[in-house]
């Protein structure tokens, strides 16, 4: 019984965001509110008061703001910290005699009755809260306990006990010795705002030569940058950079075997000249690297490299480490497989080794490596296939120093698994966006994201291709599905990304019917692109970068409301930015093939529109404005010209 | 990194059933399975097993069961207790190589590929399994080794590798030294079957005399058991059986002045001949009391009291224990209110009192004391004006003494308030059902308690009248809404209530128009009943007690599903035990006034009744039986006659 606090009655539980009862931080960009909530309630009929603290990690003092109360127990508090970094939450409560006090002296004087003694009693709490008060505070707190403690007049007394000046001194310096704080501290990390908001273009350096058959360099690529600033990206994302291995490097089009001078696959990291923290000598040389890092942030683009944690068998971590690999009864080294399938050009890394730690070191020491030629992202290649506590360990140890490094998690594994790995830290993860083509799905798919707990740790990236991936829908749509795909992907999540320039020419051969591997895939060979082809896909991604630069609606992946449609083949969704000023509503043809027509109901009271009035829509990819007057209007898109609509409401 | 345990691989989270993540016990009764699931993954494509471990709380040794997967990294397994108590369980998970191995095994050799490394690999696994074998197993286990080390002939070795013995010892020999377990270890407490099956009656005492104006005593009670057993009751609650105060005694209808020789409110605890422990002496003495529990007994009865811990001014708390109650200013002891509302022949204790502990002693022994006294069940009045972690520690006490000691929440305030009693350890609830008239209040609300997290721990106990709650259902509905009222209560709800004569009687007039308060009510009188009226209600009740008795599916409130009727004022749903062998179907007409026809939907699948199978539904009720063959199914219901069909289904 000793150790039960027995006269702390209230309660505070269901508090929210948190993850896993705490266990992982909640997640959060600069310009996003926390928005506190929390059931808090004693027994009986007391007043109680809730106050939200938070504070930077690790500073000594707490910042309080009152909890609003919401109806049925619940209450809501929110902050907005103004530098990244991490942050802790926790709520107070107590009971407010004080509170109870006043409330009950209102309805006693109203109904007649004799405050009296009531008046008596607020003297009594007003001395209690002088014990706690100095200065001018207990000045005006002794001459109100003479005043109630031998009432004369009611009237005046009754004024003065509802007056703010008293509530806002007995606020102050109310009893907060019975306050019960809830059983948790719960943490929120504040990322920089490109963790929410950023545009990415991918490209193989090698294939950036002007020459047909070169294989291209850093210097060639510094050539590429402009034009992707120009499109508007801001961050260019590079296959590996590493030597490539040489046993069982794969030729054209996966082939088992290569033929001398074929380039191998970049994702086959390490040869003699070095494994992952060495150029890849057809590239260039470091400080070519270096420079095309600057030339590319001179033009607000930040490079994000990719961190595959594989070894090709003549990396040098083989002799150097064996102990980090698997080795087979017959004396070889164990390859990457899965039965029956073999890849023997790439050796999974063996984190069961006892000499785990020394491998979690080396490999950290890769990330701080590059972050100090100038990389500030890294896309990390199959997240999944690593432990979880390796991660979770690595990106808190590098953003404990270099918190504004991104990490994005590609892994289109097994829903808990992506969960998992944004979870433990990773800032931005691939998602199943991809393969979700129709209205139920997406509308599902983005429900999951943006309204479940996920959204407070799971920040999607929407890539409508990837060098592994064409998907069916980019095979058989054409243009149009180019189109779409990518608009929605930069549309509906804030985040989003290309493998540009096959996306930019509507590149869409399958390796075989029904495959999703690129025929001639980029991945075993070197590419000639003709950088200079203008296409209406490169046109309309240009826009779409322009337009999400101008409407801050668009920078945030959490805002979204969805509109019905009486056409199942389009999809019509609005987004507000956190002030509400900017409105934005999107309709989409979801068919390739015909022109879809139909009637929207527009959100109109999540775009703030009064009901009844009229308002305009300004389509800022076509310069069309349409005046409407009512939720249900009709619109008409066609695949042949811009089967969407990116409507501004004004 | 030290404290890392980096090579623990294994993931398991969203463990259910939990209760604020570990906070309080999940509530179970005996004969009900604990189905307890989880996510358990770990990194890359490694096979994972996931064990259930159980233990009554404080044992040493672990009972464990193999999950099973359920697909999506979800897994179940089930426990079912025979004694009651507490219980603890958590979760087991690892990577299993050998699993791994057995399956690319598989692949490999039906690929037709060269399998004699993977056979060597096999050796590996078996001789490391070896090293934690002994006698019979090592034995076989080395004999293995010896086959797999050199492999001749592939196929009867991949036989072997697949054979359920191999699968069997490797399993219990099995590498677990890097299994990771829950972090947290979860409690269920597991109650008798009465905590979850009980029909309850209430009267006073006061009323029980056969000469009309003499006061009730428990000798008198005691000729009420017999036909209370009769109706098939198996708990007789007592409103407070203590001395009535006499300063500010309440006199007819709750009038504020008592005429002399009037009896109180026996709410209105203690006076000069004792308190909380005493026995009002115009019911008779202690022994009688005694005698009445054992003979309720005999009849399979048990005794429930009331705990109302509050004091008239004449409790002789209030001259020996004045710190536990607040005085005013001027000099007098603080009584109850609701401003401007007071309530003078009720003090409410202070538990803000410094004396609190002994306070909290002195209440828990009144526990104590009528436990001894062969009480087993306490209907605890207003629990929600004291605080939480006085109700937490008091039940925790004296269930770790007594756990067949049942507390019934008498709590109709906030849901948050209400949820709160039932964590903390109250065994059954009062609920809002009271109130629930509509089809779509009665599916929402039973959606509620038994589909969402409430059903971990919120029992409840369905009374469609108590002594202050006239429900305007009844006021209107007359006998009709007397009959389905009660039949919904006892068939919805396993626990259920009725303040007993008055609804026998039919008794439905309110004391003013708009009112829930009885007329003339017996909290403030005594009432003359005559015992040996038969009512059709009666017949209805002891009809349903028989019923729910004979009906294992009645005897827990979980198993419920509706059905769906192209009619709103009837209301259809059907109720499956654990062993699926007893299957109910009830229909109530939700209109007391007029005849209600429609068609039902039949929860075929629900009832295991085969898509397109005849089945007999047997009225119980009125012993009608019917032919069914469709799912959709016609039904009429005449509110002069049975306004209820509860269907067996056979």
């Amino acid at each position: 019984m000793k150790d039960l606090e027995g006269r702390k009655r209230v309660v505070i539980e269901h508090v929210s965001p948190q993850i896993g009862s705490g266990r992982f931080p909640v997640k959060r960009a600069i310009g996003e509110k926390i928005i506190v909530s929390a059931d808090v309630y004693g027994d009986g009929h007391d007043e109680v008061r809730a106050v939200l603290l938070y504070r930077p990690l690790k500073d000594q003092q707490w910042i309080e703001t009152p909890m609003n109360f919401l109806g049925n127990d619940h209450w809501e508090a929110a902050f907005m910290p103004e530098t990244p970094g991490m942050y802790e939450f926790t709520i107070t409560g107590w009971v407010d005699h004080f509170l109870t006090w006043k409330k009950g002296l209102q309805k006693k004087y109203d109904a007649g009755q004799d405050v009296k003694v009531e008046l008596m009693i607020g003297a009594q709490l007003m001395e209690d809260a002088l014990s706690r008060a100095s200065g001018e505070d207990a000045w005006r707190l002794q001459d109100w306990v003479e005043k109630f403690k031998d009432p004369q007049e009611a009237l005046p007394l009754v004024t003065l006990a509802l007056s703010p000046e008293v509530a806002g001194i007995m606020y102050i310096h109310g009893d907060r010795s019975q306050a019960g704080q809830y059983n948790r501290v719960l943490v929120v990390e504040v990322e920089r705002k490109k963790a929410l908001f950023s545009s990415w273009y991918e490209f193989f350096p090698r294939s950036t030569s002007r020459e047909p058959g070169r294989h291209g360099t850093f210097k060639d690529s510094e050539q590429i940058l402009p034009r992707v600033a120009e499109m508007g990206f801001d961050v260019v994302y590079l296959p590996p950079i590493h030597p490539i291995g040489r046993s069982f490097r794969k030729g054209r089009n996966n082939s088992v075997t290569s033929q001398p001078g074929e380039p191998g696959s970049p994702w086959a990291i390490g040869a003699a000249e070095g494994g992952h923290k060495a150029i890849n000598p057809d590239l260039g040389t470091m400080e070519d690297f270096v420079a095309f890092v600057r030339h590319a942030n001179e033009l607000n683009i930040e490079i994000a490299i990719d961190l595959a944690l594989q070894c090709a068998p003549d990396h040098p971590y083989v002799k150097d480490h064996p102990q980090w690999f698997k080795w087979r009864p017959d004396g070889t080294v164990q390859y990457a497989e899965n039965p029956p399938k073999k890849y023997q050009d790439v050796l999974p890394i063996n984190f069961e080794t006892e000499d785990w730690q020394n491998l979690w070191v080396e490999l950290k020491s890769i990330i701080d490596f590059w972050i100090d030629k100038g990389v500030t992202i890294f896309r990390v290649d199959n997240p999944h296939t690593k432990p979880f506590a390796f991660w979770e360990w690595a990106i808190r140890e590098v953003r404990s120093v270099h918190p504004e490094i991104i990490f994005l998690s590609e892994a289109f594994t097994r829903p808990r698994i992506m969960e998992r790995l944004a979870k433990i830290g990773f800032n931005q993860s691939y998602t199943y966006f991809t393969w979700r083509n129709t209205q139920f799905e997406l509308i599902q798919y983005l429900t999951e994201l943006t309204k479940t707990e996920v959204r407070e740790y799971f920040r999607p990236n929407f890539w409508p291709n990837t060098p592994d991936i064409l998907p069916e829908m980019l095979q058989h749509g054409g243009e149009p599905a180019f189109i779409t795909r990518v608009v929605m992907a930069g549309t509906l999540s804030s985040n989003y990304g290309l493998y540009g320039p096959v996306y930019e020419f509507g590149i869409n051969t399958p390796v075989a019917p029904g495959k999703e591997e690129y025929l001639d895939s980029e991945k075993y060979e070197i590419k000639h692109w003709d950088w200079d082809r203008q296409t209406k896909i490169r046109q309309v991604i240009t826009r779409l970068n322009q337009i999400r630069q101008e409407n801050p609606a668009l920078q945030t992946t959490w805002n979204i409301q969805f509109g019905e449609t009486d056409n199942q083949q389009l999809l019509c969704y609005a987004k507000v930015d956190e002030s509400g000023d900017n409105r934005m509503l999107m309709v989409i043809n979801l068919d390739p093939h015909h022109v879809q027509a139909g009637w929207i109901k527009v959100p109109i009271q999540f775009l703030r529109i009064p009901a009844g009035n009229a308002y305009v829509v300004n389509d800022l990819l076509s310069g069309n404005r349409y005046n409407w007057h009512h939720e249900w209007n009709y619109v008409e898109l066609h695949p042949g010209n811009i089967p969407v609509h990116i409507f501004r409401v004004e």
